[in-house]
């Protein structure tokens, strides 16, 4: 499993849960990496994080680990990491939707932050994943990443609040968190809800099983091996 | 994991290739129907079978199983038995297709038979689904079900086939399995492709364990609870 | 036109209703079922009705009927009910949201019950009919379907709140009546709307009279016939 | 009925075919334009054509009569038509499509001509509609529209061609002839095709019929009635 | 550039306007039309004017213009404008929506009026244009369009309003100007917002200009040239 | 212009080709980068580029430019660049398909290579714009981009051929290049078609001009400004 951001307390908090929750056939280790942004909240980050992500999975692959979880909703360096290794990559984004479409019909996004909104026209990422007509909204929480775990009661709180209107003013049938920082808090928001609340750390994690399991290889046809040519990097 | 069809052959196949597979926490019980049909090919056969696998869901519940797999493509019965019953229940062809869409960017279905055709407008199953977007095409190999293990070559050598015509005319670049009948035909056909190939069996079998593990409720306001009210059935 | 329910105090109304409404060239035959439910308010009671639906279907072919309504905005059976008949058979459902697309350009959805709620995802039977981005909003008015006519008038009263919400608040242009226990209310809460709303038992009957008068055939490219195989029913 | 071309011999022929097809309770005018084109083949004829036949729609509501049918595919005036009218205005192109949606899953437009073609992607008039997730594909079969009736077996073979291509290449299961020049044709090209082929004239025929019978308005919603303001014609 | 309406203090303010704005390579005309509507604000005004700007078009096209600009957000007459000349001919509504892709992810539109209404489902001019995914919501601000220059701070404060509420409550995160007499008010409108408000008459001369300058032909597989036939016309 | 590859003969090609091309009030500097790789075939070149692109594009910023093109078909780093600086930055994927929408009705795309495929399934990148209704294929033409000018005239001729199926098998009525590689190419492959091929540097440099003359700022809800917080690099 990769953080895709610089190291941090969150790695050790990651290594307890996700060690906690990983089946028994499988072990995880966790990293982060040495070059990178602090957390990642929009494209600027994702962009910057990206190369060394790949550049983790490309060494998970040479280690010979059975797959790799890329930590993040926003999946940074997905798609690269999937043409560059032959072991399965997932993304908590991509993988938390996907759980989404299984456990009811209509989905909202919960974004911890910074900024406090909502939308009601799919994002990028649901655009991307062809997933449009089963998105509601996505609610933005107004807590910065890197204040989650000050906190976490009133980030509890926050979220909880976005997740009752997605509920209830949106019509939401399923909740997804927008984000691995809030590994571990689905159930405390989810409680007599009647809806689920997908954790997207945990999806992946599940996700990255099932593929292995499956022996389900990437699909080379939508990520080919890139071919040889000159790349001249500094890392 | 319930066969929707009458007890057949099917049966016992299915019970060494899911004890094959099953993850070493889980146990998986076969059952076939006492009342339905001897297949699965349309909508006749999937609503005269609907009600007999919401029966046998009704009674895993009771028994104390964990989820319930509902092993058939057309997912018979899915939505009623999830109003039905606390506990997870997947269906076959939502389980591939929500597979198939992290493995690859664009996919098609090889549905046996008995025709053989392609048409390039979505199913209605993937319009139910919301991932329109995602799909490519869906051809028939022309293999009526019950034929499908009479000469199991040639039913190789067909869907065999249509998996090319998929992937080299249409472009798709995953390909799902749309009968459980072809349980285990998935590395048989996908050799060589660089295309995963989907089994819906199997598929349904790990979103199964994925869903027990993360304790993820169905969502009770898509499939809210069923109130009470005269019902009369004869059986 | 069959009541895909029990016995009910609907049936009486329903004889006066489709008669008072019916072309002179047509006669119409009220049936309701000898089992499912009492009502239909969900998937579950739809699957247990729909093989009765079916039956009753087939029953209709044989005695001559040209074509047949199943008349609850669920259309249990309705796909099954085409492949089992060459006549024409017709759901309220989409009958009714196949002629909001004629008459204004996006239409709401009013659900009467049981909950209360509001939400702006396409619904199951809007993605299934390929038509969410003429979809606004379905809203749920608190009405249990068995308690329609206990209290008309609160119940004219709250469906005119929701109709009128989905106008005002969605944008909704065409309104939906999504149940059949509602016939007849349309005129009631539409005036001076300057929308129209649609009433889905009319428009089931409507539909039945144009396809059997314009002779056109179920597609069996869509519907094809069922093969002949073993099915054993209690029924 | 406005046939929004010139008057030609078409206006003959649909006079008898209107009242062939005709309900009892109807009676059906046929009025052609003082103004426009020959044939409508495109927008710029759509175009002409539209103020002409808005002016006889406008002249029909004056003098009493319940509905108009604008007999063209290309819905010209339409829309204007509707804000123009209290009463019911259908086109031959939008009933058509709509009716496809009701006897099978996916649906094909056979355009006469002028050109030759096959096109995948959705018609302005299907976008329009928002029904592209039903759409398979379009194809011209290279009849100028004022050649259709010159010899009527070459057109009928021409059509029965593309018609047969629509649902064995692409896999349509309804076809929509896509000109009301074609008025009649359909039973000859359906034949033994087992999937239906829609009449765009005799589907705004039952349309316009249906609407009246319903007393259902146009939405002043999405057709508002237009503001008094200075407008200038020269007709 | 061609303003579909009669002639009014509109033209002499658009000349200002497209002077000030145009590229120095470029020089623009403004006409009006000798018949039409005062203004546009529906269907009934754009399709009395298109056969008038279709008019305008053809004779841009002989007298040696390099392209045409419609100069209205319905564009009415673009579709035939194109067939009939060989120059680009080019529409503000969907010059303006083109553009909003490419500054922000989601756009509103805010329509002036004469009513004041929000509305969740795509447009039918956003369902032609096929880009329902990236709509958010129609607003109008009950200001109709012969009265928004009588109080223009009203009307911009009006304008303001519903720009905002698109962006707070509706989540657009680009806005675009519903009609070409709202010229010149973007940055009013915009000021602080960190959403681009887009002037859809600047957004077509643009357009038109970058046209010009890519020789890029107008489609003739979208636009054939119409066949020559007789048209009557009194104009 | 940042050309996101390492240097390379294609930069002294497209300085003379954007010099040629921009309108007399710009200038063009067209930059590569110190780090990345030698063309850009894929997610993981693309990722790769995307932080040097992101580099060259602040420095841009610092440097007072008007505008940054980001001049490859997968638009590397384009959101993170918007979110990076105040200027405009268009990408030419992005480019090409928004100008595709201004001249035709359907689009498909011709990507170079290096595989020989078709594919009827929207791209990510259509995906991720919501233009699916309009798109019809993607093709590959199976020339290496660093193999683009080694035989001109064979590369030609095999877009040449890829563009002809699009037009003539798939029914695309506008053609976008699928590389900026093929800069210049479109008019030699464009000729006698009576279909727009669009160039996508062409198109990036003409949006470029454009955005820096509306003044239209990036939309920061879009693309916020990203925090202050750690980020350790080794470039």
């Amino acid at each position: 499993m990769i953080n895709p951001i610089l190291p941090s307390e969150f790695d050790k908090q990651d290594r307890v849960f996700f060690a906690d929750n990983v089946n028994p056939s499988f072990e995880v280790e966790v990293k982060s990496l040495d070059y990178g942004p602090a957390s990642i909240e929009g494209y600027y980050d994702e962009t910057l994080a990206a190369p060394f992500v790949v550049k983790r999975v490309v060494d998970a692959g040479r280690r010979g680990f059975d797959a790799v979880i890329i930590n993040c909703f926003m999946d940074p360096g997905l798609d690269a990491a999937r043409e560059a290794v032959e072991i399965p990559v997932v993304g908590a984004g991509e993988s938390a939707i996907c759980l989404a479409l299984m456990v009811g019909d209509s989905f909202s996004i919960i974004d911890p932050g910074p900024r406090n909104y909502v939308s009601y026209a799919p994002t990028r990422q649901v655009r991307r994943m062809g997933v449009e007509n089963r998105f509601v909204s996505v609610r933005g929480a107004g807590v910065p990443v890197l204040e989650i775990t000050k906190d976490l009661d009133k980030t509890t709180e926050r979220i909880r609040l976005e997740v009752l209107k997605a509920v209830e003013e949106d019509g939401a049938e399923v909740v997804v968190l927008g984000c691995t920082g809030l590994a571990g808090l689905a159930p405390k928001v989810q409680a007599k809800l009647g809806v689920p609340v997908i954790d997207p750390a945990l999806a992946a994690l599940r996700m990255a099983e099932v593929l292995v399991q499956l022996k389900l290889p990437t699909s080379r046809a939508s990520y080919p091996e890139s071919p040889e040519k000159p790349r001249k990097l500094p890392f």
